[in-house]
C-alpha cells in the first residue's frame, strides 16, 4: 500500500451545521454539497475533506461514532509565523469556532493553538519552521536548535 | 482561513504498535520517528500523517480521546479499479490489518471497502471513477450515470 491519503472524512452528527461552519463561517467553496448527507471540500493538492453523516458513515464504514470526548484526531493547518497563528485563531473564533487552546510556543520549536469545529473536531493552527514543503510537494523536517 | 490541511494527526493509545503497523506491515518510510512519542509519514503532496500519543496530544490539543466506538473519521486511499480495491484489502489484511468491510459496489457509482489500523482508525480503500485529480492537484467531481 502506497503512503497516500486522498480523502479525510469527518463523521459529523449534524451535517448541515458543520457545512455551514466550513462554507459560510470559513468561506470555503464546496466541491459538492448534498444537504443532510455529505459535503466535499478541496483542502490540498489532490486532497479532499469530506463531511459525512456519522450514522450513514457507520452503515458503510463499520461501527464508528462519537464518544464523550472529542475525537482523537487533529487536522493541522500550517501558517508562516506565530503572529499568523494568533491572527487566524482570532478570525475563526470570531466566525464561531470554539477556542480550545491559545497560541503557545511548543517544546519542538514551533508555535500552535487549537480550535474546535461544531462537531468537536480539533484543528491545530501551527507555525512549524522545521516543516519544509518543496515545490514538488516533498515534505522534509529540519531540526530547530 | 484557507481551505488547507497540512497534517492529519491520529491520537493513538500505543504509538509503537501503530508505528510498527505503518512502517513494517505497510512498509512506509517515516519522515521521523521518536519511539513512544510520535511519528510522521508523508502521505501526499505536502501532506503529513502524524501518529501521536493520545495522552500527550490531549495535553496540548484539549481533551480528546477514544470512546467505546472507533473514531468518527475515515482516511481514504483511492485506487484505479474495483480489482485494485480487493487486492489492496487482501494485502493489508494479510499484513495484520483488521477487515472492517469487504469491497462493495456503492450507490454513488464507486467501489470501496474498509480496514482498521491497530488503534481502530478506519481506512477506506476506494475506487471513485468520478473523482478526478488534475496534474496541478485540482480535484473535480464528475457525476457517474
Amino acid at each position: 500500500m502506497k503512503p497516500q491519503v486522498t480523502v479525510v472524512t469527518l463523521g459529523v452528527r449534524n451535517l448541515d451545521t458543520s457545512y455551514d461552519f466550513y462554507s459560510k463561517a470559513l468561506g470555503w467553496e464546496p466541491l459538492t454539497y448534498v444537504p443532510d448527507e455529505m459535503a466535499f471540500f478541496q483542502v490540498g493538492h489532490g486532497l479532499v475533506l469530506s463531511l459525512f453523516r456519522a450514522d450513514h458513515l457507520a452503515a458503510e464504514a463499520g461501527e464508528i461514532g462519537h464518544g464523550p470526548l472529542a475525537p482523537p484526531v487533529t487536522l493541522g493547518h500550517n501558517v508562516g509565523s506565530p503572529d499568523e497563528v494568533d491572527a487566524l485563531l482570532n478570525t475563526v473564533v470570531a466566525a464561531g469556532a470554539e477556542l480550545v487552546a491559545e497560541g503557545t510556543a511548543m517544546s519542538w520549536g514551533g508555535y500552535s493553538g487549537y480550535f474546535a469545529d461544531p462537531d468537536g473536531f480539533h484543528w491545530e493552527v501551527c507555525h512549524n519552521p522545521g516543516l519544509i514543503v518543496a515545490e514538488d510537494g516533498t515534505v522534509s523536517l529540519r531540526v530547530i536548535v
